[in-house]
């Protein structure tokens, strides 16, 4: 629904399609009233939720697939070939069978299709992303975690105990009716769950990890904190050689010197109210000895998830990578 | 700060000029870090705050004053007669001077000014806004109150006592660091506070009240709750004859069919988070018997202040309406 | 479960008999972890819920029945006589079949017992309660309603239109898996629901107040604001007669005395975190000429719910009234 | 305030001193109206605050010392030797003058009395608590770490970097009236804050691993998450040598078995809500290969600072640990 808010206001999108397999036929307003009576950009669908294969008829220039691991990247199937795919579901993300199988508890729905997949990570992958035609977009977790850890794995060695703590507001968890989300449940509550590789976003991120070094002993532990939105990463590493404050702010500076939607805030620290509600990363750090502290957030919704996709559609697309997403927050 | 990005998105506004009596020389991205670094549109002032006296000579278009009564008017002074001056304080809302001595303890600073003043409650005000040089900008407790009533006024006759219960975010209280607006205090509580006449916004509702009916026995009652953004009001009046549901509902939709953002969502009840962020009012109704309950929502950063505003500085300039403001809330 | 925590600690109950025909035969602490291992008020059952009927041969001096209504008034059955029935349901609140009919969509479940059972406001029918062999305990709503409501209107004549406008934390929906419930659909949201009529809380404070006032025109408003717990009455009469703001105190303060947990905090507004985790009801007024605004305010779980039912415990056993009850909130 | 709360409930109490230098005469009433009017335990000072002579003159048999550090131990010198004192500052927690100068900035207030002064962490120091007439109560983040790491550091040899994330609610904050601790500010935002070295509690934590391990490294990260109340510590640890879950388990199962405050909760993880408004300290945790993470829960104003003052009283005259605190939170 996030996504669609942001199409609705990109300039140079001019229509939507709303897909549903399960509510095809229903007035789009009716599944969801926040979006008010008037989206004229569905206007070619009456305003209504279309099949599958109704859509795959009309021949969209890009498909975005926000289903279930499993189900998406069979959903995709008939768009393959003819419209640019952007898959908000894991299908796609882990390229190695096996890894996929242990955490997903099944076969990658499509092995054929990953070597072309790219993994959606705009401002580490833009190069690829600009002739990719399927691509995986990447988790919450993974974005959050990745996006200043990359630039210092692949500047300064490093021990291989990475100890990754992360906060989650409750919308991660999806708008489904389950007692563990209930307000009284969440409010005033917080809890870690899943943690170590029990949770699935920890092979994702221990992939691109393996890209730049060769062994890892990631230890990720998500956690439940009382907020609608925001993603707030703690990630803990040991440097192995001692270095300087400026020499980690200038790798971090430099990486991200052409990426608006990633700003370096050190030495403030970053706060998830800032980003909230845009595509941002914000990255901070403390440096104790060899110990290194980077802290980055996100809006789990935005740059965790449909932010990002529209910003891959736009570098796909040859767009301006900013068009129809925040920069400024609402606060 | 919400005007601020409002304005960094309003693709008529070329340049903004911020402006600090206090502050003036320090950075904007010093004041406010969720701006981000880039706010390009200040770079006419090299993204510094600047004083009154600088300001003017640079000849803006038009001036948003956002300061506390009494002081606003005063600081419009060397913009007037030559810039539109769109005024969120009090200073040129209430008409009668007694009126204002009483609510504010102080005379109206420029009443020499008040008959060229317009109350800028855009859907209703619409005409007399087009042509107007000064424009008060209403209050977030009247604007909410007053767009669903005025309508029912206008039409059907009413009893005299008007009932109405307010609900606001924490943001109402602006952000000055006082106990009573600390987390600990506001998160998990509610409360009344200034009932009946003793809250401000109690005679700026009636003088609108007054110029539909002759008398009015106005009984209002603002309580906080814990809502970062948000104002919902529930409104009882008795009419002085039965009538059918469908009169109250056209009678509602007929005087906002123009109005894009006040959406009559009855037979849904209006909530809060369907029209946070955006510059929306939700309105719903009960009718049992003679009794009517109305019920409207708004975010009071919004369509309750800066939102407002610059919706008044479109009406003011030609530029369409919706310009620069979200119809989609985030949710 | 708040009631299983209040009788835990209550220092006249020896042992504790939990209840469930769905689960009998579980472990208390796998349904409540919060309850802790140690629960050992249960050791009669062997820390076990066990069904009506084994509950119904161990012949306890109290039944609390807390189950939806409808329900309820059949599985008291086979206590009915030996053992003293505390009802939380509305099977035993309302009076007249014909009002329960239209509330509830049913008959009665047992109108033949209707007249045995007293209505079990503590600090209004303190004497008849003593006597009682069941025990109607009122509902949230018309506790925090009634209670500033019948000193005056046993006091002063007043017109027959009374606005009631309630808040209500979401524990007042109970603990369901429902989407409206989510943490993401009430956090930063506010609304009000089933408006006049349609709340079935509204006949039950009708009921009362036809017990003082021949007729009554009643406009009741409940709304959810984002609290775990707490209720917040807004009420609005109109005097047949001016009076004094002291006669209006001195008529609730008199009528209080002797009622611990029922405080008047004129001048103060009363907050609903001052009531939070107590059995208390904290009232405040504002009197504008003949109008008068009651505010009121309770922990909708405690003195809305389990804490009033422990209260009547003690008033029908002739325990201390306090006992086990608390009259200091957390904060 | 959450102290006087305890103490008013607490059997074996009969009398409270309020005491305050800045507010001596005035009625403890006013100070906190959520205690009501009824505050029976205070009637020897007739209710009102006193000032610290005046306390002296009346001989308490325990003075609570809820004061900033550096001050705290300076108003605790007229009770010494007469009173057993339990300091809630940091003024007798760090043994060594030179840990104290570099965290608090100062030298130690009275470096003489902290061979006398015993390290109030009521589970692992009861022995010498029994005896002791100076109790420095420990922080609320070193006791919500150090309970889970100090069996298992007494029991397994581990790797030197032991790294801690803390989220802590806004309460740690105390009620100062600053933007920081503003609802707006506060609610629907998370960041971390005082990483590493820079936080004060990181040395006391320290200090205690240090008698365990001959060398540390440790890593904190506190974090401020929107929750009044509650603290939610996550340490990574790393063992010498690959061990059983089960050994964990037992380790921190037999180190507790006579601690009813302590409870395993493995292999459920804990959550705040569970110990909110208890004295409790939940545990979890998750061994992966070496790696082992700890999990555990406090309320932070409770087995964080009062009602951890309130065991120590228990401990110290011999009264049932349990007594006047909570086992049951309010959930």
């Amino acid at each position: 629904m996030v996504l669609l808010r942001l199409l609705a206001d990109h300039p140079a999108v001019s229509s939507v399609i709303p897909v549903s397999s399960s509510k095809a036929g229903d007035a789009l307003a009716a599944i969801d009233p926040g979006l008010s009576s008037c989206y004229p950009k569905a206007d070619i669908t009456g305003g209504k939720l279309v099949s599958v294969d109704e859509a795959a008829a009309m021949k969209p220039d890009v498909v975005f697939a926000a289903l279930p691991h499993l189900e998406s990247a069979r959903i995709c199937e008939p768009f393959l070939g003819k419209s640019i795919v952007i898959d908000l579901s894991a299908d796609f993300r882990i390229r190695n069978r096996e890894v996929f199988r242990k955490a997903y508890g099944e076969e990658p729905p499509r092995p054929d299709l990953l070597p072309q997949a790219v993994y959606g990570l705009c401002e580490v992958y833009r190069d690829s992303i600009r002739k990719a035609d399927i691509i995986a977009n990447p988790g919450c977790y993974p974005t959050a975690t990745l996006l200043p850890l990359i630039p210092i794995l692949r500047s300064f060695p490093v021990e291989n105990l990475i100890t990754v703590n992360a906060l989650s507001g409750i919308s991660g968890a999806g708008k489904k009716a389950k007692i563990d989300n209930l307000f009284c449940e969440r409010a005033e509550n917080t809890c870690a769950y899943s943690p170590g590789k029990t949770h699935r976003h920890s092979v994702e991120i221990e992939q691109e990890l393996l890209t730049m070094v060769p062994e890892v002993n990631l230890l990720f532990t998500p956690h439940l904190v009382p907020l609608k939105r925001g993603m707030n990463i703690t990630t803990v590493i040991t440097l192995k050689e001692a270095t300087e404050k400026d020499a980690i702010l200038s790798c971090l500076k430099d990486f991200y010197a052409d990426s608006t939607f990633v700003q370096v805030v050190h030495p403030r620290i970053p706060e998830t109210k800032d980003v909230w509600g845009t595509n941002r990363c914000d990255i901070g750090f403390h440096l104790e000895g060899k110990n290194l502290i980077l802290m980055s957030v996100i809006d789990n919704l935005v740059k965790g998830a449909s932010g990002q996709a529209v910003q891959n559609m736009n570098i796909r697309f040859g767009l301006p990578e900013r068009q129809g997403l925040r920069l400024h927050g609402e606060y």
